[in-house]
């Protein structure tokens, strides 16, 4: 395996870099006016690259994914999605041409790929991912053999995606790949993607196929930021009138459990965590109408004005119906992991109800109601705490200074992070940040290269204040998407910020990787989703069409 | 018909108007925070709308449209779609629950509309709309009874429109519509939306979904910017090398005769025209690779550089070749109006080449390339002249000074649109206005209020100069849009547009018309179009599902 790959100089990934910008200026040439896009070149830039220009073809009638030495469910289920993902709906067709004289006559078979060997160490049946997966692999293509090689089956499945993205068709039509040594893994353990689906209630079949588009561009968590304000779709088993008083409409628009174990199988098969958020004591308005007493009743003067705040921590029904509501989502959701929120919590009306306001007397909390938030985040954390799962918060709970477990993950959502990761990470948080990849909000243009240019790490502090920035999420809050357009917003912008938290620090050119964007852009289309056009005129050459 | 409406105080336009901003208040103490949407109030409002909350029953078993006076392709297409707008998927289970005898005995059959009795005056069989349409229709609902009449049928087409929007589904179920009297017609004759489909291709199927869009909202104009520099997708009989080469795929990014005329007649069946622009003679890169020797050679020193201007006026094959490319165009486009571009001409490529500037010496214009601009517009001018079709032009051409027809229809798109109207309008050409809804553009937010409020006569000048407004267009230029998201992005953005371009003046108060914005969009949704959230959080009771 070595010493076919002496001669590969023309494909280092500087090199490539290069070669882009020079197609770049040629291109400006074009009568056309667009840039070129690259060919079988993958997204996000493995850690290491190298390719010739020597072609190998895929055989599409012997295809085949082959695993020595273990069996697993993960595995088995990749292979189906990722014949299908290289040989698409004309894999028929490609068959039958193969037949033809005229076919084989026009394309040697020696050399083609038949045989994609895949190899992992440890075993993988039933197995979810984590925060500590290893999803480090290495791929090599050359003279028709192809092997990807991982400790665990995280590493495999990223291995199958880059393979995949390898293949595309040459100027003959024929599906190939280039000559190729990758090895690979990502820079952040935790890239993930927030999808709000209170402000607008979004079907499974997109939450699917979102996940679908994250594997594509190798994120590995789904923040479910599933309630708020808005609506409560997520249809509890133990208190059921949570959805069917607090959804838009509980007979189309809930997440049956049925929906949720589909939406977190399909991550799982796909290396995807489901990280669930259930944000409290604000943002929960909608839990109000179907569990009553929960919320605080806000007051004029001396009565109750019939609307209301946050939850109420001085009730003694509050935390009790926490516990039991918290153990549910703990054996529904798999993950490490459960999001408690705990931003954006408004005082005022705490400060209107004369219970809070005793509450606050006998706690000798004066009128520094943050000690009341801290209070309730305390409590809850400590039910978590018993449920043997960690928690990730929104920055207002450490900047409240609640106590929290070692293990906790803080993410930074506010502007001015750079101070707030410094700050969150000399207190020894493992640290995510949201605050750059706000892809809800929308401009006219290249927006993406200013979520591209946002590097995580790029604050004041030491090598292990750096050392626990766990990553990053991109959001997409759902006050203006839905249903008709959450994909096309979220698609392909969302693949910059998958390359930022997946490859290495120096690959940060927009420019350089503007052609590479573009391939990615047209491979998602013809995959199924409607990543919109992000960098000007140009064209797919196979469009979108709706499913 | 009159006795019977003798009560309709609760809802005239300006009533209606106020319950709107009473119901505004009230839903600001809901949990879920969101507007509540009206139910059957239509979008573009009406001229003259009074209802009452005396609800009919559709009988959806019985239910037909009758023609008493005129037989026309038209309107039968019509009642084919508009049975299904109205009961859409479930016409058939909603029929089978009349049978059975809980359901009748659940509803009264009494004042249930089994009709709509529709009257228009003039022959329609294969018509084509124009400028001059007369879209005025009058409807009314009493006592189970409807009639829609109108002077032409493109009147009785907006008059079904509207009877579709005013049905809506009862608290329990079922399809119900309230007495109502309406008198309409559009404030402006031409209400256009432009597509782009150069910088990027947009198929042939969702130019026809947007036309169902469009009529939705009863706009009347596509306005369709068919080829620019980035690519040609027209495919032309006369010059097929136009689109062979100039395409992004002619195999599959063309628009063939074929597709051209399912676009005509699909539009013409929904009383909308279809303006082809063919944008000369700058935006004219596409053309010079399957048209040698159309543009001009930019030259660096004394030598051509290989690279290309605008049409080339010098050269006698330039307006032979136009000649028979416009005939073509005018015998495949039945409008009375051909769009000719005319704007954005860049001068340098002109100023290097040494025969334009022999000519600019010979025709006496000095440096003035303007004039050499006004030389190629008044040449194409006379060439369109003689086909005996009108044009519309984008402001250059007349702030140039070409001398135009007095039917030339002027397009204002730059900003200081005011100015320019007052100018054109002075020159007493007939205007539409562009500037306020590039809708290409986007921001955060409810950006369509700002659509909504620009008036187009809101300009300094006499009354004379009003009346030569037009109406406008909105445009989606195709930089950043194609297949994935041109319909979401649109829609219900241009919504606002089409009541600014129908609805009287003083319909224009943003708070006002957003609950019924919400229910037009749910309308959409429910209709086959993706139109994206614009008022923040909310729901629709069917969300989108891709067909």
């Amino acid at each position: 395996m070595t010493s076919n790959f002496s001669k590969m100089v023309e494909g280092s990934r500087k090199m490539v870099s290069l070669l882009f910008v020079l197609s770049l200026f040629s291109a400006l040439s074009d009568a056309k006016l667009s840039v070129t896009p690259t060919k079988g070149v993958p997204w996000p830039m493995p850690m290491d690259y190298k390719t010739t220009g020597k072609q190998n073809t895929v055989d599409a009638a012997s295809f085949r994914f082959t695993t020595r030495s273990v069996e697993c469910d993960i595995l088995l289920d990749a292979y189906v999605r990722y014949r299908e993902a290289i040989f698409g709906r004309n894999a028929d067709r490609f068959h039958a041409m193969r037949q033809s004289p005229k076919f084989v006559q026009m394309f040697s078979q020696e050399g083609d790929i038949g045989e994609v060997s895949v190899d992992v160490s440890k075993p993988c049946q039933g197995s979810y991912p984590s925060l500590e997966s290893d999803e480090s692999y290495s791929l090599s293509v050359a003279n028709g053999q192809v092997m990807i090689s991982a400790q665990e089956v995280w590493g495999a499945l990223w291995g199958l995606e880059t393979f995949v993205q390898l293949v595309y068709k040459s100027d003959t039509g024929e599906y190939v790949v280039n000559d190729t040594i990758i090895s690979d893994k990502p820079r952040f353990a935790h890239r993930g993607l927030l999808l709000d689906t209170s402000r607008h209630f979004l079907s499974t079949r997109n939450l699917l196929r979102n996940l679908d588009a994250m594997a594509q561009n190798k994120l590995n968590v789904f923040h479910w930021h599933i309630v708020d304000d808005q609506s409560f779709p997520y249809e509890s088993m133990a208190f059921p009138e949570l959805s069917s008083k607090g959804s838009y409409f509980p007979e189309s628009q809930v997440y049956t459990p049925t929906d949720v174990a589909e939406v977190i199988e399909f991550a799982r098969l796909r290396g995807i965590r489901v990280v669930a958020e259930f944000d409290s004591p604000g943002h929960t308005q909608s839990w109000g109408l179907g569990q009553k007493g929960f919320l605080t009743e806000c007051y004029s003067g001396e009565k109750p004005d019939g609307s209301y705040g946050p939850a109420d921590p001085t009730l003694n029904t509050t935390f009790p119906f926490l516990k039991q509501f918290f153990a549910e989502v703990a054996s529904v959701f798999p993950d490490q992991y459960i999001h408690l929120g705990g931003d954006e919590v408004s005082f005022t009306c705490w400060q209107s109800n004369p219970v809070i306001k005793d509450f606050m007397q006998k706690m000798s909390y004066g009128t520094n109601y943050a000690k009341l938030e801290e209070y309730y985040m305390q409590n809850l954390l400590d039910i978590i705490n018993s449920l043997k799962r960690g928690y990730i918060i929104w920055q207002e709970v450490i900047d409240n200074g609640a106590k929290v477990r070692p293990d906790t993950v803080v993410e930074v959502w506010k502007g001015g992070w750079e101070e707030e990761m410094e700050k969150v990470t000399k207190q020894g948080y493992k640290t995510l940040l949201a605050s750059c990849w706000y892809l809800n909000y929308i401009s006219y243009g290249s927006d993406w290269t200013t979520y591209y240019t946002c590097d995580p790490q790029k604050f004041n502090g030491t090598d292990a204040q750096k050392a626990l920035v766990m990553g990053g999420e991109l959001t997409m809050w759902g006050e203006y998407v839905d249903d008709t357009n959450v994909l096309s917003r979220l698609w392909p912008r969302a693949s910059a910020v998958a390359e930022r938290l997946w490859s290495p620090q120096d690959v940060n050119f927009p420019l350089v990787a503007q052609p590479r964007l573009i391939e990615q852009r047209c491979r998602m289309i013809r995959r199924g989703i409607p990543a919109e056009p992000v960098t000007g005129p140009g064209t797919c050459p196979v469009e979108y069409r709706e499913p």
